[in-house]
This record gives structure tokens, sequence and C-alpha cells, in this order.
């Protein structure tokens, strides 16, 4: 039974990917996962329920994920704890990544569900990645000019082999899929954070010295 | 003449944005624009003819404004270059809102349109964006470890208010078409590339003497 509920979330993911939520009839969807409508009917309800559930069921995993390394922040630095975030959001990402394509396009529109996806997880995501900042900032492990922007660049950074996926092929040839190319990305982030966010070894001796 | 035109691309940014681009039918687009179909034919051919004017139209404005800058690279400082391309892309958007907020959208699907936008205008702004960063590198004036991480932030920051206005007005309660949103948002922009990207005036000197 569980089998038939995930054939119509990954049928319904290729199809919202290249046809759109608007453009996909639940007649398809159910061919497409060979099942019958009334399947979708019972788990989903509607067309409407299976994006609902596409959405929630991604960013409820996401969160968890940040809560998590959250968790872990008083017996590890907010170094740790950041270098944690990216890495496991990267492998979440990474392991759901057509979903999580459709997941940021459809982010992007103004709709009662996108609302109630940014005022449940979002406000959360940016309340951790807010606390972990703030405490490296405190402790003179960061420098954070503006936690807005480095939150904002953060999620950009972690959104971008899936959202500009084909941005990344097209202009810079890199094949954002490509486990290569994945390592090769991360690790440019490790570098950005490093050099932009992450205090150096001398530098921090400095401030605290002061 | 060219008011009927332009009515029809005002309605079409209107509509696309709210009920999107397989949502919205010639006819509802005649009828928002007060003209006839005729007249959406006659300009555009078809609805997928209105699309490509919408984003080439876009992307020609904004790569010229960067081709502009680009061609000041050898009076001006690399800096100086740099903070135009944000002061007049930022500019440029802003003027262009909803227009924009549609067109970044647009971008996340895998057409060949959005390939033909990607190769013609997008390898563009690339190469100018690249030849800024660089010359500032070689000139000792920025501090760029990743080209491509550095130009994915530039372009991510210049089109975050309007492609995540939603995401900062409900998690952020920023609204971003507000003038004085806009301008602080332009503030931290290039607070951002103070801190991460130019080097600082000491630093500057100790490297050249170095």
């Amino acid at each position: 039974m569980e089998k038939t509920k995930q054939r119509i979330i990954d049928a319904a993911i290729i199809l919202f990917n290249t046809k759109g939520f608007d453009g996909t009839s639940v007649r398809e969807l159910a061919k497409k996962a060979n099942v019958n409508v009334g399947h979708i009917s019972y788990y989903f309800d509607n067309k409407a329920g299976l994006q609902e559930h596409l959405l929630s069921s991604f960013f409820d995993q996401y969160v968890s994920i940040l809560e998590k390394v959250y968790k872990k922040m008083s017996t590890y630095t907010a170094k740790e704890c950041l270098l944690e975030c990216v890495e496991k959001s990267m492998q979440f990402h990474r392991e759901n990544r057509q979903l999580a394509r459709y997941v940021y396009r459809e982010l992007t529109f103004d709709s009662i569900l996108v609302r109630e996806i940014m005022s449940t997880y979002l406000t959360k995501e940016k309340y951790y990645f807010k606390a972990i900042l703030e405490k490296g900032h405190k402790k003179k492990e960061f420098q954070v000019p503006s936690v807005l922007m480095a939150v904002m660049q953060l999620k950009s950074m972690i959104s971008t082999p899936f959202l500009q996926s084909q941005y990344l092929a097209e202009v810079w040839h890199i094949m954002p899929y490509e486990t290569s190319a994945v390592d090769q990305y991360e690790k440019v982030i490790v570098k950005w954070l490093e050099q932009s966010v992450f205090v150096e070894q001398e530098q921090q001796l400095e401030r605290i010295a002061l």
C-alpha cells in the first residue's frame, strides 16, 4: 500500500517538474504512477493535497536536520555546527534533488500554501541559522556584518545546484548532479565560509586579545 | 499603436505572475489588456512569442547595463566598476520588479527558450562579472577565492528582493518593494562586498608590499 503512495509521489515530482502543477492533470498522474484516480483521492484528496504533501514533507525533514545540529550547540563550536548544517543539508538535498528543484521553484509563487510553509518551516530555519551565526559572532569565531545577508547566502548556496541546475550546466558547464561536481561545489562553499565568515586563527587571537 | 503593445505586455506580466503562463489564456490576456485577440497575434504571434519577448527584452536591457560598466574598466578601478554594476542592476530590477519576478522564476524551468536566453545573455553576464572580478583580484583590490561563487552570490543578491519577495516579507518582515527597504538592502550588499570581496586599505598595501 505504501508503495502505491510512493509511486504517486514519484510520478508527481516528475510531472510537476516537466509540465508544471497546472499543466498536469490527475488522470495523467494516475497513468504515470500506474494507479487508479481513486488511489490519489484516497491518499491525498486531490492534486492540491499532493502538492501540500510534497512541500510539507520536504521542509519537515530539512528543518529536522537543522534542529538536530542546533541542539549540539552547547557542546560543539559554532563553526562545527555551521559546517555540519551545510554538509547535512547538501546531502539531504542531493538525495531528493528532483523534489528540491520542484519545491524551491514552487516557493517563488505567492499562494496560501507557500505562506504556510514559510511561517511554519522557514521561520524555524531562520531561527536555527541565526542562533548559530550569532553564537559564532559572539564567541569571535565568525565575522557576520549582516545576519540577513549571511542566511540568504547560505540558503542560496545550498539551493543553487538544484534550483539553478540548468544555469550551472549551460553557462558554467558544471553538471551539478554529478558526484564530482557536487563534491567540488561543497568545497567551494566551505572555502567561502572560511574566507568570509570564519575568523582566521591569528585574527581570532588578536580580537580576543583586544 | 505602441500603447497597445505595452498594454499587452503589462497585462501579460500581471497574469503570468498570478496565474502562471500555462494558467493564462490568450482570451484572458486580451480582456485584461483591453485589446482584441488579433492584436496579440499581430505583435507577438502567440502566447509563446509574448513570453519570449518578455525574457529577451529584460535580459537585453540588463546585459547592456553590465556592458556599459565593463567598457569603463580601463579608466575606473575594479571596485568602482563592481559597485556600479550592483547599483545600476538594482535600479533596473526595481524599475521592472514585476517583470523581474516573472523572468527569474521562468529561468528555473528547463525549456528551449530558457536555454537560448542562457547561452545568449547569461553567458555575457558571466563574462562581464568575471572580467571585473579577475581584474580586481589581479590588481589586489579584491580577494576572490572562487569566481563561480562570487558571481553566484552577486546574482543571488541582486535577484533576491524580486524572486524571494514573499520569503523576505513572511520570514524577515522586510517589504522588499518599499523604497526604504531597498535602500537598506543595497547597503547590506555593499557592506558584504566591503567585508568579503574588497581588500582593506592596510591589507592592500601589505599585499602589494609583499
